[in-house]
Parts: structure tokens; C-alpha cells; sequence
């Protein structure tokens, strides 16, 4: 991995890093915070995964993610939201499918299956690659996103319960599988036998959770997706039918926007703390 | 004045407003943060100014300073820095003069004469502007900025110390009359007489200060702009010689990013709070 950009930030560094990805076969970007403790030892880290459209900066310049961070002494890392460049016609002409919107499975439908492996990517090749480049503890790893990304923050913690010892989403598509985003995502990726969906969806996994580990979510009561696309309602009755721990917050007057992320990241990542430092 | 836009952040509202400008006869735009405080009674209130080709958003979505604003119950406004579509030839033409670069002058210049008045705007019409549409106290103002919006601060808080009680800067421009940045503008917007130039040259304008107000400056030690076009060293030999008050601290590793204004940004709201809530 070849670091691209150093910003001093908060007594640490903000890192930018691209590499060449065995899982999409292109060249990924991500971000990390390094807080000043892991200059010393290693600590923990908490992966961000980004809604639609979004690249590794995002997250990174616009929610003062830095200052909690170095607060508690965790590393956070943003990985960018799809492979860009993979040569597949159409990759960029749609804002929520290809491009920008990798929605954090496995793609297994062509053109998409040989490039769109974010699942394994961020939850086993780039967390394989950080413990080894990176003052990280791996054996301490949370996961939280936004919108796209907090369905992928779901889905990875529930799924890999032992990997991810703390989860948290912000506005997240809670349900895929029923709303019009995900729809599309997974009809393009994983094609039109719904069965092959509910591995991705945490409405769904939530029944068969390994580890009930408790859920954290935030959600703008003003978001202009919530009706529409997001459906915390259909988490939260299936949370409450298989005795899943969950908290959910609606925020009054907040929208989409990192402006609502940032109001409450500070929340999120002392939960993240609290399970990581414990 | 009109909103374009609005988003809760940190139990206030970040919203953005265009206007008819007098001063520039263009529409400008700028960006307020109302604190949760300002919903029951008015507030002080702190000017921010930005640097070369930014607008009035890259503060709001990349500083974190509703933190900051919303604990100490300051509004923030965020002007953009310059007119734009003023329909001069060459206006885009450059990123370090004409649009994005005002420089906070008044131009005396044509073509630039009749529009780039930015000193004129950010000073007067703007305040008058802001005291009359939102609640902010106008006998209660601080200004601050980054780079060419920090020279900006250091000469609206040493040419207007009745109005700004409080000033502080980060990576200033110090002595734009002795930096190629400073000379292309000032002799573009000013014409090729230096005595012009002195008005708007904070290293200048120290020796003759009303009132001396403590003037706060962040610097980051790795800014790539440091020796060439910022130059504290110059400002800091002129408040020694007129025993001007000054707190230049320079930050071993930080860039001119906006990274380096968010590490510090809370301290710097905590100077403005401390003479603004006095």
C-alpha cells in the first residue's frame, strides 16, 4: 500500500493509502486516522463504510471524526464505496448502482461478479492488509456507517460477530431487500432469486444472529430517504422478535447529511470505545 | 436575504442565503450557524473568512465548528470570498485573483472598481445585513479566518476595533504587500502605488492600531506556504516594535489544511467566547 497524502490532525495523522485489490482487481483507496496513542502501541480500530456516492474523503473531511478519535485513542478507516475504474459499460451511469455505490456485497451476476467483492474486501482483505501494515489491534475491531454504509456496517457485524466487537449506523438501509435502493443494488449484483439476498440484508440476519451484539443507530426524523428507503420500523420489530439488542435514536429536525453525523458521531464512538477499550 | 438550504447540527441549524449585494452589485452568498441558544435570545457573533478559491461552504461542512459554536452559544457566519458572475474578462481566469480571491480589499482598479468590494461587504453591508435578519447581538462581533481570510481577520480587527472585539487567525497571509499572493492582488485590485497597499497590510497597520486588541495566530510548522507567502515573523517584529499584543503559536507538523483549522479551531472559539461573553 502506498501512502498518497499526510494531514497532521489532532495531535495524529490523517493518512490517505491506495493499493492494488486482490478481492476487485483494481486499484482501492481508503483513508485512516492514526490518534496520537498509536504512535506508541498499538490500539483498536473502527472502520467506516460510506453511503452512495461517496469516496474515502468524504467521511474523512466532513465529520470531525478526528477529534472523538484521538479523544479515545482508536484508528478509524474509510475505505472508498466500489472499485472505480474496473472497465464495466455502465459502472458510472447510475449514482446509486456501479460506481460509488457498491452496496458492500459480493456481486456474483456478470459484468459485476469479477469486480464487485466489497464484502470480502472490506471485511477480510483490507482489515488483513491494515493488521499488517498498521499499529492496529486486530483483535479489537468495531465497524459503524451511513445510509448505504450502515446497511454494510449491519450486515458485517451481524454476520461476523467475533471479527466486530461493536457496531453502530447512522440513517442506515436497514431492510434492502424491500426498499427501492436496494432493490436495484442486489437485483444487479446478486440477480432476482431473493434468497441470495437475505445474506445481505440485516432485517433478515438479525434472526440468526451468532452474537447479540447490541445494535446502535441513529436517524433523523427529517431524513428525506426515511420513509422511502430506509425503514428502521422493519429492523427494529425484527430486533424486538428475536430479542436482538437494539438502540435506536430518531432525532428530531436532522436530515441525511454529515451535518446530522456529526452532531452524534461523538455518541458512536464512545460506543465504540466503551466495547474496545473494555 | 433569502434560504437555500438548512440543516439541524449540534441542536442549531447550519443554513445558507444568497442576497442582492449593494456593495458588489452581484448576488453573494454565505453561509450562518445559529446555535441551540439562539433560538431563545440573540447571541455574539464571530465572522469567519476563507481563503484562496474558496466559497462560504468549505468552512461549514469541513471546520467542525457547531461543536464549538454550539457550546458557547456563538452564531457563525461564513461569507463567500469574492463576487461571482460579475461578467469581467478574466474573472475565472486565475484561482489566486478575481473570483475566490477578493482579498477582502475594495478595489480601486477597473475593471475590478466597480464590483470587488469585499472590504466594503464583509465589514459593513453584510453586519448591517445580519444584525437586521438574525439574532445577533451587533454590539457583540469577533472575526476570524484562514490564510487569505486571516490577513482578511487581522485587518477588519485592526482597522475596525470598535466593531470586532475579538480577532484571531490561522495561517494568515501577514504581509500581503511583501508575498507574491499579496502583490498580484494588491496591485491588481489597488493599482501600483504601495501606499495604497497599507490599509490592508495587517504588518502595516499594527504601528497605528486605536485599540490594541490581543490578536490570536495559529500556524502550522509543515505549511507549505509558510516561508514564502505567509510570513508571521514579519507581523510578529511589528507588534513587538508598537507593543501590540500578539499569540503566534507555531504547530510542529501541521499543514494549511483544514485539518490543522479543525485541530485548533476550538481553542480558537474559546478566545472569541471569552471576549464576546465577557
Amino acid at each position: 500500500m502506498i501512502r498518497v497524502k499526510r494531514h497532521a490532525s489532532f495531535g495524529g495523522w490523517v493518512d490517505y493509502y491506495k493499493h492494488a485489490s486482490r478481492a476487485t482487481g483494481t486499484e482501492m483507496k481508503f483513508s485512516v486516522y492514526l490518534p496520537p496513542q498509536a504512535a506508541k502501541e498499538r490500539r483498536p480500530v473502527v472502520y467506516f463504510l460510506s453511503g452512495l456516492t461517496c469516496t474515502e474523503e468524504n467521511f474523512t473531511v466532513k465529520s470531525g471524526v478526528q477529534a472523538h478519535a484521538a479523544k479515545h485513542g482508536l484508528i478509524i478507516v474509510a475505505p472508498d464505496t466500489s472499485p472505480r475504474g474496473a472497465g464495466i459499460e455502465g459502472e458510472t451511469a447510475s449514482w446509486d448502482f456501479g460506481a460509488g455505490a457498491g452496496f458492500y456485497v459480493d456481486a456474483t451476476v456478470e459484468p459485476w461478479a469479477k469486480h464487485y467483492k466489497m464484502f470480502s474486501y472490506v471485511s477480510e482483505e483490507l482489515p488483513a492488509l491494515i493488521a499488517a501494515e498498521l499499529p492496529v489491534r486486530a483483535d479489537r475491531q468495531g465497524v459503524m456507517g451511513h445510509s448505504m454504509g450502515g446497511h454494510g456496517a449491519l450486515v458485517l457485524g451481524l454476520r461476523k460477530p467475533e471479527q466486530y466487537l461493536s457496531v453502530s449506523a447512522f440513517s442506515p438501509i436497514c431492510a434492502p431487500s424491500r426498499c427501492p435502493w436496494g432493490e436495484k443494488a442486489f437485483n444487479g449484483y446478486l440477480g432476482p432469486d431473493r434468497e441470495a439476498w437475505r445474506q445481505y440484508d440485516a432485517t433478515e440476519l438479525v434472526a440468526t444472529a451468532r452474537i447479540r451484539r447490541p445494535l446502535l443507530i441513529d436517524q433523523g426524523a427529517a431524513d428525506e430517504f426515511l420513509e422511502s428507503q430506509l425503514k428502521p420500523q422493519l429492523l427494529a420489530a425484527a430486533c424486538t422478535k428475536a430479542d436482538h439488542p437494539l438502540e435506536l435514536r430518531q432525532r428530531e429536525g436532522y436530515d441525511h447529511s454529515y451535518f446530522f453525523i456529526a452532531s452524534f458521531l461523538g455518541e458512536h464512538v464512545e460506543h465504540h470505545a466503551r466495547a474496545l477499550l473494555a
